[in-house]
C-alpha cells in the first residue's frame, strides 16, 4: 500500500476510498471480501485499509479481510441517516468523516456517491495508482494465477479430448455414439473442468468454421470438421478471484492452405512477441514488431486480419492493465499479460493462440504450460 | 425505454448514458452485449439506444444487442485520440459529442468518466429511473428469472440428495461409501447442477452448525448432523444474466429444541410478509409487520435475531431494488423480490426460508416451487 500513500502525500489528500460489491474489481482487490452489496473501502494516509459492512458481515469480513472490519452502525452511518435519510448521501458523509479531508479515488468511483462527498470533503481522481499496483503481481497473486491457468490446461484437455474422439464426417464431426458434437458440449465439458477446480467459465468461446472470423463470438451449434474450431478459455477462481486466459485454435481433419498458411504466421508471431518481451520493453513495440511481420507475411490490420491488440494484463479482471497495442506502455517485472496474436478474414475463418507469461527483469516466465496443438 | 426519455425531458438533457462491462449492470441491461471490455451506452430524447465498441465487436454487437450499433471509429474515437491521447478523455468526448447536450447518467457512472465529459458538456446523476426500470420486470425477463429458479431447484434437489443419503453419526454426516460429507461436496453438487442449466452458483451458502449464526458464512469442512444446515443458491444464467435467490434450512437427524422454535418463527414470519405482500404495499410495512411477529415471539434484531432485511428485489444483480427493510418504499406490479426472514443466535445457530415472487396487483406469483422442507 506504499504507492497508495505515495499518491496521498503526492495530491495532499487524507485518505483513498473505493466503493462497491465484488463486482468491482477495486473494491475486491482492495478489501478481499465477496459480497453482493456495495461496501466502503478506505485507507488513511500511513494506516492500514478499513472496511466498511453491515453489522451482520462483521464477523465474516473479519475473517477474509486483510482489513481493519467496521460496522456502518460503528461508522456512524445510522446516525447520519436520522439528519440524512437518503442512503447514498449518508454513505458519502460516512467516507468523508472517516477520511477527514481530501480524499482520492479511483477513476471508476461512482459518480452519485462522489456527488455526495462533495459537500463534506474535496475528491480527486486518482488516474493511476491502482491499476499500476493491479498490474505488479505479488508472488501470492502469480500462484493463484497458476492455479487458475492448471484449471484452465486442464478443461482444453478435456475439449481436445472430446474433438479427437469425433470423426469428420462431411463438414460435421460425430462422436463415437453417432451425435453431432456441438459448441454447447464442448463449453460445457470445459465448464465442468474448471468447476473441479473451483472456478468458473464465463463467455468460454468454442467457435468454429466461419464463426471464428468475428472475434470473440462465442460460437454455437454444430463443430466443423476440417475448419478452425478457436477455443478461448479465462476462468476466474471464485475463491481468490484471479483469472487466467488461454486461446488455442485447432483443426480436426485436415485445414486449407490459407489457415494453414495463416496459423504459421500467427505462430511465428507470437514467438517474435515473446522474443521482444521483459520489463522495460513497451507494449507497442511488441505490438508494433506484430504488426509488421505480419504485413511482410500479406495480412493487414483493418478491416480484416490482425484486427485486435497483441495482449493485456490478466488479474481480478481478465482484461485490466499493461496494453500490448498501438497505445501500448512500459512493461514491468511483475506484470502477469497475454500475448494473443489473431488473424481473421470473413470466408476464410479466424486463427489465434495465447499464451500468458510474468515479465521479468531478464525477459519473462510463461505461465501457460500447455503445449501449441494445430491439427488433430 | 419511456421511463429514460421522461427522465430527459424532464431534466433537460440530450441523452442518457453508461459505462462499463458486462459487470456494470447497468450496461448489461441497457445493451444485452456481453463484453470484458467497457462500451458506451447513449440514448438520445426519443431515439433508440446506440452501443459503441470496438470494430472487432460491431459484427457480434450486432447480433447480440437491440441497440444501434457503432464502432468506436465511427463515433470520431480515434480522430479525438489525435487531439486528446488519453483514452479516458477521448472518450468522455466522444460521449460529449453522440450527446450533442446536456447529459443524464446513473449514480453508478464513473467518476473519472464524467470529469472527462464535464468540458464539453454538463452531466448529472439521475438517482432512480434507471433503477426503478430495471425493478419492473417484463414477462420476458419474468420467463427468464423463472428458468433461473428451476435451475435453483434442481440444484437444491441435487443437494439434499447429498444430504439425505448420509446418515448421521455422531456430530457428522457419512456418507454410504463411508466418507464425511462436506460443504464442499454439496456445494459442487449444486454447481455442478447448475451448469447443466447453463446457470453459475457464485458464493453459494451450504453452512451447517455453528457457522450459520454468521449470516453469509459460506461454510466449510464437514457439514453437521442434528444441526441446521443453511443452503442459500442465487444462480445467473450466464446467457441471460438473470438470477434467482432461494434458501431452505434442514437439519439431517434431529433439531434441537431452539431450533425447531425458530424454524417455526421464521416459517411463521414468511407467511406473515407474504399475506402483506401486494403491488402499493411499502416494504417497510412488511419488515415492521416481521418485527413485531418476530418480537411477539421472544425474537428482537439485535445484536442477534433478525439482524437482516426481509427481503431484496432480485434481476439482472442479485441484489437490486426494491427493498424489504426498515427505509422500505413502494411495491409495484412487476417487481420480482425475495422473503427472506432468518433468526440467528451464536451457540444456537442460524434458520432462513427464502422464496422469490412476483408482485401483482392483487397479491403475488410466487416463482418458487420448491416446498418448505426442515428435518430430512
Amino acid at each position: 500500500m506504499d504507492a497508495l500513500d505515495h499518491a496521498l502525500a503526492t495530491t495532499g489528500s487524507a485518505a483513498y476510498a473505493a466503493y462497491g460489491t465484488s463486482s468491482d474489481a477495486n473494491t475486491r482487490y482492495l478489501t478481499s471480501f465477496r459480497t453482493s452489496d456495495p461496501i466502503i473501502y478506505l485507507k488513511r494516509s500511513h494506516e492500514e485499509g478499513i472496511v466498511v459492512v453491515p453489522a451482520m458481515e462483521v464477523e465474516r469480513a473479519a475473517m477474509e479481510s486483510p482489513c481493519t472490519v467496521i460496522s456502518r452502525a460503528d461508522a456512524g452511518f445510522f446516525d447520519i441517516l436520522k439528519e440524512e435519510p437518503d442512503p447514498l448521501k449518508a454513505t458519502g458523509r460516512v467516507i468523508a468523516d472517516l477520511a477527514g479531508g481530501p480524499i482520492l479515488v479511483p477513476p471508476e468511483f461512482p459518480l452519485g456517491l462522489a456527488e455526495a462527498i462533495t459537500p463534506y470533503q474535496p475528491i480527486q481522481v486518482d488516474m493511476d495508482t491502482l491499476s499500476a499496483m493491479r498490474s505488479q503481481k505479488s508472488a501470492s497473486e502469480i500462484s493463484m494465477m497458476r492455479e487458475s491457468q492448471a484449471a484452465a490446461e486442464d478443461a482444453l484437455e478435456t475439449a481436445l479430448a472430446l474433438i479427437r474422439r469425433s470423426t469428420p464426417t462431411g463438414e460435421l464431426l460425430v462422436t463415437p455414439e453417432g451425435k453431432i458434437l456441438t459448441s454447447e458440449d464442448v463449453r460445457y465439458g470445459i465448464h465442468a473442468t474448471l468447476l473441479k477446480h473451483g472456478c468458473r467459465g464465463v463467455d468460454t468461446i468454442v467457435a468454429s468454421g466461419s464463426e471464428t472470423s468475428v472475434v470473440h463470438l462465442r460460437g454455437t451449434g454444430p463443430l466443423a470438421a476440417n475448419a478452425p474450431i478457436i477455443i478461448d478459455i479465462f476462468p476466474q477462481n471464485e475463491e481468490t478471484g484471479y483469472f487466467a486466459d488461454m486461446t488455442r485454435t485447432v483443426v480436426r481433419g485436415e485445414a486449407s492452405p490459407e489457415i494453414r498458411e495463416m496459423y504459421d504466421a500467427v505462430s511465428d508471431a507470437q514467438k517474435c512477441a515473446f522474443s521482444l518481451l521483459r520489463a522495460g520493453a513497451d507494449g507497442s513495440d511488441l505490438y508494433r514488431a506484430v504488426v509488421s511481420l505480419f504485413a511482410d507475411a500479406g495480412y493487414g490490420t483493418e478491416p480484416d486480419g490482425f484486427v485486435h491488440s497483441l495482449g493485456h494484463g490478466v488479474g481480478i479482471e481478465v482484461h485490466e492493465a499493461p496494453s500490448l497495442s498501438a497505445r501500448g506502455g512500459a512493461l514491468a517485472a511483475g506484470n502477469v499479460v497475454t500475448i494473443e496474436p489473431g488473424l481473421y478474414y470473413p470466408g476464410i475463418g479466424g486463427v489465434r493462440i495465447e499464451d500468458m507469461a510474468l515479465v521479468t527483469d531478464v525477459g519473462y516466465d510463461r505461465i501457460t504450460r500447455f503445449p501449441e496443438v494445430f491439427c488433430i
